[in-house]
């Protein structure tokens, strides 16, 4: 299917993808591109990748699928690298969790966005990460997100869609923008509530003594706030329009719930809290049924 | 150490409390008092409880010890009904998670706060009710907060102290508006924004479409959305006045962190994301400490 696939960013996102690959024997040769070495020779080592350097440049140049698994912060320097270096007819696509600013990225140094670069998204993760973290399996039943755009190649888009595929994942076409409102709900919103509910906590008393006082559900609520703070930052930032909505929204939200408490009868709490559990249990239907 | 217990509620938290003091050796006798006899009986099979009533006030008249387990909305009238039926040296607490609340409830049926009585709180529970959820070891390393006031029996505090510590919790005492303010933030909070995040969510697209795209975090994050929802709006209504500000001063955060999103360095919210995710890890090496 890919004789030659770069890898830029061999962590849990890229190292999984090389996997998958490597497993349904859809790739020839795997070239893993990184800033840090030692990540680059485990990679090696684990057989994850065949080839290593430090120049995305010197990856692109020959591939035939670029997959760029590179925090949000880096990827306009990782276009900058392999621009001028791409055969014509190589696919490129990406992982960032963000879409519209990267395909700002692309345009600010293409110019504009090439007919064989394909947006894409996995959603999939775990709190680890690094090549080690890198699972085979780790697509598998998940959804990915591909956001074309209308001069995107069919060629292009139909080679990612079967990478995906191939690897397990489910995958659905939608706009940019569409993608990043919707990642603004179910992600980037739920991680800055975990973040600043356990920093507002943090501050109301010195010493941590509050958090003697949490919960069991406590520590799942506020697992994701043991994410990597520069990446949320990162991502916070690139979906800034989307999110900024998003959490003003939420704010008026917590208003209306502060002036619902007035009412001794609870009508209104009760209706809200109903409504949450049935959607909440239906959501777990789905992804068990989903086989997660 | 107590010869008649009555146990007011004989579900998860009632059902486990009877276990451990039975496990003990620390109690002689068990009368089960509770609503629905389909749990009663089953209390009863599983050797819980001795005897079973569905009268509060036969439950009370001759235990040494009433322990109340039921939902705040039910403490108003259990305490109705066992007015004039206690014995003079008998000790009354309970396991309401408000307490300004149980407070009240007993002011409006006594007059005024019975040196006999501790208010109490053991911060522990599971996603399971009924008494076949009990655990006898649920109290193990668990903190449990009372809440006595100043004119209560130094005796009936060091007795419902060593009822917990018996049962293999760890005892904090503070004031009730206290409890209420800490638990207003670690507990009820996070319930408020786990249930309303949902809700959003759910009334953004139809037929939850919206919630395919959501990540592991997001199950973690709202796990506790499927909770009882008629349990978390008494909770939520029985501590009003301290859920009210918390509620209000966290919408102001959220509109504070949509302000940050517009300085593109995001220096801002990588200090918050850095000082929560500092927090919550110290947070979970304190929990592991304390064996869990």
């Amino acid at each position: 299917m890919i004789e030659r696939l770069a890898v830029i960013g061999v962590g849990l996102i890229g190292g999984s993808l090389a996997k998958a690959l490597r497993a349904a024997g859809a790739v020839g040769e795997i070239i893993g591109c990184g800033r840090g070495w030692t990540n680059l020779e485990r990679a090696l080592a684990l057989g994850v990748i065949d080839h290593a350097t430090d120049d995305p440049g010197r990856a692109a140049a020959k591939a035939d699928v670029i997959f760029i698994a590179a925090p949000l912060g880096a990827m306009h320097e990782i276009f900058a690298a392999i621009k001028g270096k791409i055969m014509p007819h190589t696919v490129i696509t990406d992982a960032g969790s963000v879409k519209d600013s990267v395909i700002q990225d692309v345009i600010k140094v293409f110019g504009a966005i090439p007919a064989n670069f394909v947006p894409g998204h996995p959603i999939a993760g775990t709190e680890h990460s690094g090549v080690e973290a890198a699972l085979v399996d780790l697509y598998q039943g998940r959804r990915v997100i591909l956001t074309p755009l209308s001069h995107t190649s069919r060629k292009a888009i139909d080679l990612v869609e079967r990478i995906w595929l191939v690897s397990g994942a489910v995958v659905t076409h939608m706009e940019a923008a569409r993608h990043d409102e919707i990642l603004a709900a179910t992600s980037h919103l739920p991680h800055m509530l975990a973040f600043s509910l356990v920093d507002v906590l943090a501050r109301m008393q010195e010493n941590d003594e509050i958090f003697k006082y949490a919960a069991g559900g406590f520590r799942d609520f506020t697992r994701i706030a043991s994410s990597n703070p520069v990446m949320w930052r990162d991502i916070c930032i690139a979906n800034r329009n989307a999110l900024q909505f998003t959490l003003q929204n939420f704010a008026q939200e917590l208003n209306n719930l502060a002036n619902a408490l007035n009412n001794s009868e609870g009508t209104e709490l009760l209706k809200i809290f109903t409504r949450a559990k049935a959607a909440r249990d239906r959501y777990l239907d789905g992804i068990s049924d989903a086989g997660e």
